[in-house]
């Protein structure tokens, strides 16, 4: 596991017994532990009180800005590239090229500081880094030096530029998402070669059946003749993406044949694809929890270490001074408010005994991690201004009317109306006067919503629907009105800002969605599983770029674009007369090409989707060589066979999750004592996690909960943010800690390195974890 | 749970305390309730000794066999009425069928007279059955009526048909199945709901950025103008089938337009259809085990009930007498020898005390329920015959260069060489030949095996790979033959002989997988989970028909096929000039129509398959309506989106609890009770399960477990042949069942019924469990 390789080194380096160094010393230590519990980073470093304070800058938040900064132009850069979208010359290209190496290189040195010597030549992930630094720019130099003398060569370095948006230690959750792919692969590879078996098997069976009938497909090309093609289109059923064509020439034939290809469609497509799925899921699995597994020990290895170095004796036990403690709390997190410190600090000492003992210092990392949001809970700004007006029976009645349900059913229809306009013909002035009054109601709407609710309530951190309709409406009305004057100013219409009107008038209807509890709910936990999506995104993308760069090397400028109004002969083969008859170019997909990045990445989105790829491959073969196909092949299996059943698998587990953790409402010690302590109103949203069970709990959103807030008296309260635990992750992990005991010390550094995924499965299972 | 409504009458029903009835009486009903447990029965039943002798031979093998064939003939009217693939005159087919209808109302009577009339009148199974008899009747009268009259009417009740094959009490699995389906419906509806929602938004927005831009698609019809086609075309774009084309136009017009395309796949494709595939698994997963559960208390107490009534008391506890339990074993299976039903006494009554205690009696219906094979382990025949030419040094030369793997990786070869020679062409002389040569050498390798592996053993009941070896060599040898004869007698190829020669030729090549390990691990785990898979099969199947039967009546003759040589206009336009330039005249799909049933299965089985069925359901619309369509995205709803996601959950749970299992090894009580009496080999093949795990070890073949055989002594031994445990279902259960205490007596019967799903998840989820 190349992610989480610490520390081993770190307690052999660290110089002897910690209580020689000056206390200062000893709390940025302390402190660099802590923060790294805090935030799961596993990097080892060294324990000189200078290689921390190096260690701290690394960690730095603009540090790291500053490195995605140079990743992203690094990445860029193919943009301007020949072939480009954006050209621009190869010095300049170059040259930005090699700003990005020498700030990659800084970085490595920085790291290579701050870690231990053995460590950082151990990693392949620096290694990784510096050959891909050093060949990068031989291949600059050699494409340099040979377009001085005009030869054109190839830069094939591009390809390898993702390598170090993976290999820094920031992306952790890409390397994982690669790590699954790679613990996948062994067992994936066995189905893989039995699936290529069967697939051989029929596409023998395919040539014998109907090879020397003298069969005609609907384009009139010879029918399975030759063993090549046959696995090719068999392979390109299996994907569906030929299904009855394939067929229809046998099946004219005889209705027999066809079941020939309901057979193979059931082994291959459903049988060999779920079980691809199955494979994928049930590794992804196993390894995601021993992964989980390590990180939360990891965890509370790193906070022992802080201990053990700040711990003084008081009685017969070790325990941290208050002092200390909050010192350290002050220097793990510098913006901490002093309330909130004192939260927390009622927290872990909860006798007031002026120490934090061993237990409730190793949750430290746990405190400090959970958002705590300091509640204000104020009353209306109108009511201390204007007390007699909004206090008025008038006012009070208003308040009412906006708090009642049929209020927001009331709106509910409103948009539905505004739904049917927007649908019909925009032309007639009538409706283009109906969109005003619709815009009206609904800034209307918002100013009573203001009126009734507490505005900084209503705008609270976590009231993203509220904060959505507003932004919405706000955006809407700008843009109407900056299409209204460009319309009677200039007497046309801006088709850019009438695009913008048109989407954000269709957003609105969005909120239909906010109304209906059930709706509201899905939506929420999928956007609760929107972050972990990313990581995904990419995933996606660094694939994507490399296959970009392979795909524009090959296949640039052999296929053009012309202007669909354009009916030149050379514009209907796509500019190149290899394509002639094909179906690339009957089907107009002339723009499918990979002639700079943009279109490259549309062209693989396609290959993703999968649908009518064998016609793109087909159309790239053509003009190349039919070798050319093995590309598309080995796209498809790496994006769709890898990546999209470990997409699902991931959407699995997350709805899983949360579902089993929905039913239990398991809370972590230090909730509870947050509870206990009467300071914190339960996290709201606990419920939206509820997805399938008990879908009929009222969701609180703002308006239900308003009730509610109205009951605890006024004041200065804490509300868990617990944002962090919205992912799987994080679900899983505190589900883990959930489980060992509070005070266990974890098995050593050296067991926890060495954890294997099969020990994670229960010697006995029974009944309920089955399955 | 209707499919197991049971008992809860008989409790009430039966006669006072069966002391009092005569002791052949009483072993009836306990056998009854024996035989009921022992196949997962749960018909509840009257307990007159009348009542019980009907319903054994209620439960005979023969009145099922005969039910079913009347269902089959039943179902298979369709193929002779009109629209008919062999089309018989109406008189007939409605004689057969009112014969198939008085068949199901005896069988109803029959079992009227079985159960308490209360719960017969209470089972929805049975009313269905009897409503469905009487509206067939009736159409069947009304349209008979007609007939005479020459008035062409429609005989809709065809469509119901598949009902008398879901109601039969037998038909339990493919209840279960749609039981999963109505389950999952109210958590799915809300989902797609939304998702309807999305696409509904989408489409405004379609039709307000693309609609008034005077676009054209690659056919030249105008592109997204009218709201229901960009519904429809987004629907389409959901399932992937139109994927580049229905973007090509916008994409052609501006780059930033593929986003639109992009970001509606993200979403509907990607992310709703895989929370789709969520949801139904999570749903099943729950109904699953909940059922498990059920059908294991259910058999508890039967088992508890039937020893109720043959218990005495010996001491100071109840058992079963020795002699009583022996008639009772004979009378649940009349067949079973003598030596295992010593066994099986020699299990339950350990201390041959002469009586079976409750703890063991309970577990009577299991011990039935495992295979015992009883093994004859002799010596090879010729060894017998004719020992000293047997054992002379080159016959055993000859059976240890046989038992050798480089005798099994020779023959590899060889298959690997016959492959490259079926893909050669076959006119050449030499290469028929060579066929020759092969098949004889296959020949040899099976004597050979025979001469040196003892022949009954080698053809066991488990060695599926020895039968399926000879098999396809026997019947290679026979068409070979045959068409060889054919040939040299007039001269010509029989293509159907041939046919069979070329399939029969390849599968031969199948025996490679044998060889390779892992792969046969792969192909024995898919084939254990085959039986569960052809439940599918049957619910497809029935959702099949009755699509296929409404589609008859409403596309029938509407597209019809010409010979493809045959190019008149009329055959280019598949007879229907509305197809013309039509995409599904364009692609030549005249064969795919609903003019009889198999063709219709045809369309259907490609629109599952889901490519190009938007062509397919736009020919159709063309011929008939537009909202012709609706019947094509109401099949891709069920079929798709519901059976299809439940198969794949069905394949996931399959794996995950043979995995699950495979790891631990459970053994039942039983099954250690076998191997400590030390008369039982263990099963062999039980390493087939870890298919995940470790692959490494080696999987016993029969030349591999040969060496282990020999070594035990010569005699009669007991093999457990534990097919039963191979489904998914009976490893749920059996898991299941090792968790209750064997003397449990497990909750009521009231509470048994009244289990929900959802108590079956644990109150505090555990990391082990939760994923």
């Amino acid at each position: 596991m190349p992610g989480v390789q610490l520390g081993s080194g770190v307690q052999r380096l660290r110089p002897e017994p910690p209580e020689e160094l000056p206390a200062q010393e000893n709390l940025l230590l302390a402190a660099a532990y802590v923060s790294d519990a805090q935030y799961n980073r596993n990097v080892p470093f060294q324990t000189s009180p200078q290689a921390i304070r190096l260690y701290c800058f690394y960690n730095h938040w603009t540090m790291r800005v500053v490195t995605y900064l140079f990743i992203c132009v690094d990445l860029s850069l193919a943009l301007f590239e020949k072939p480009a979208l954006f050209p621009l010359p190869f010095v300049a290209t170059a040259l930005a090229e090699v700003l990005c190496l020498a700030a990659f290189s800084a970085r490595l040195v920085h790291f290579a500081k701050v870690t231990p010597q053995m460590v950082f030549w151990k990693d392949t992930k620096n290694i990784c880094i510096m050959v891909t630094i050093v060949v990068t720019l031989i291949d600059l130099i050699i494409y340099g030096s040979l377009e001085t003398v005009y030869i054109h060569s190839i830069r094939w370095t591009r390809a390898l530029r993702p390598v170090f948006l993976i290999n820094f230690p920031e992306s952790r959750q890409i390397r994982r998402a690669f790590r699954s792919i790679r613990n996948t692969l062994p067992d994936i590879l066995y189905v893989f070669l039995l699936f290529l078996f069967s697939v051989l098997m029929f596409s023998l069976m395919a040539l014998k059946l109907f090879g020397d009938r003298g069969l005609k497909t609907a384009e009139g090309a010879p029918y399975f003749t030759n063993i090549l093609e046959i696995v090719f289109e068999l392979y390109v059923l299996v994907t569906t993406a030929n299904n009855p064509d394939v067929m229809m020439p046998a099946y004219n034939l005889s209705w027999w044949y066809s079941l020939y290809f309901i057979t193979y469609i059931i082994i291959n497509t459903y049988i060999f694809m779920s079980v691809f799925l199955a494979v994928v899921y049930n590794n992804y699995r196993k390894h995601l929890k021993n992964e989980i597994r390590t990180l939360v020990y990891l965890k509370r290895h790193k906070m022992i270490e802080a201990f053990d170095i700040l711990k003084v004796k008081v009685g017969t036990e070790f325990v941290v001074k208050e002092a200390t403690w909050k010192q350290l709390a002050k220097a793990v997190a510098p913006d901490i408010s002093s309330s909130h410190l004192e939260l927390l600090l009622r927290i872990s000492d909860e006798g007031q005994q002026g120490f934090v003992d061993k237990m409730n210092f190793l949750r430290l990392a746990d405190l400090l991690n959970i958002q705590v949001v300091t509640v204000n809970l104020r009353r209306h700004p109108l009511e201390a201004w204007v007390p007699r007006v909004y206090q008025s029976s008038l006012s009070l009645l208003v308040q009412r009317v906006v708090r009642h349900r049929v209020f927001v059913w009331a709106y509910d229809v409103i948009i539905l109306i505004n739904a049917i306009f927007i649908a019909l013909d925009e032309k007639h002035p009538f409706i283009s006067y109906a969109e005003w009054l619709f815009l009206a109601l609904y800034i209307i709407e918002i100013l009573l919503k203001l009126y009734t609710y507490e505005p900084r309530a209503y705008f609270g951190r976590k009231q993203f629907w509220n904060w959505f309709d507003t932004l919405i409406i706000i955006a809407a009305l700008v843009a109407t009105t900056a299409n209204a004057t460009v319309q009677s100013a200039r007497k046309y219409n801006s088709r850019q800002i009438l695009d913008i009107v048109l989407i954000l008038r269709i957003l609105r209807l969005l909120r239909v969605i906010i109304s209906i509890e059930r709706f509201r709910v899905i939506v929420t936990t999928l956007i609760n599983i929107g972050p972990t999506m990313l990581t995904f995104g990419g995933l996606v993308f660094v694939v994507y770029y490399a296959f970009a760069v392979i795909g524009m090397e090959v296949f640039h400028g052999k296929v053009r674009f012309f202007d669909p109004n354009f009916t030149s002969p050379d514009a209907l083969v796509c500019g190149n007369p290899a394509l002639k008859g094909s179906a690339f170019a009957r089907d107009r997909y002339c723009k499918n090409n990979f002639n700079d990045l943009a279109s490259s990445f549309v062209v693989l989105m396609e290959l993703t989707v999968v649908n009518q790829w064998h016609v793109l491959a087909g159309g790239f073969a053509l003009v190349t060589h039919q070798a050319a196909k093995l590309y598309f092949i080995l796209f498809h299996i790496v994006v769709v066979i890898l990546i999209v059943n470990i997409f699902i698998a991931f959407i699995l587990e997350a709805f899983f999750v949360a579902y089993s953790l929905g039913k239990s409402e398991i809370e972590t010690a230090i909730e509870k004592k947050i509870q206990e302590l009467g300071v914190g109103i339960q996290e709201e949203d606990v419920q939206d996690w509820k997805l399938t069970g008990n879908m009929g709990t009222r969701d609180s959103t703002f308006s239900g909960n308003d009730g509610d807030n109205t009951k605890a008296s006024k004041g200065l309260y804490f509300r868990i943010a617990s944002k962090k635990y919205r992912t799987v992750d994080a679900l899983l992990q505190r589900m883990f800690e959930s489980e060992i005991a509070a005070n266990e010390e974890g098995p050593s550094l050296e067991e926890i390195l060495s954890f294997s995924p099969s020990d994670i499965y229960p010697k006995n299972p029974n009944f309920e974890n089955s399955a």
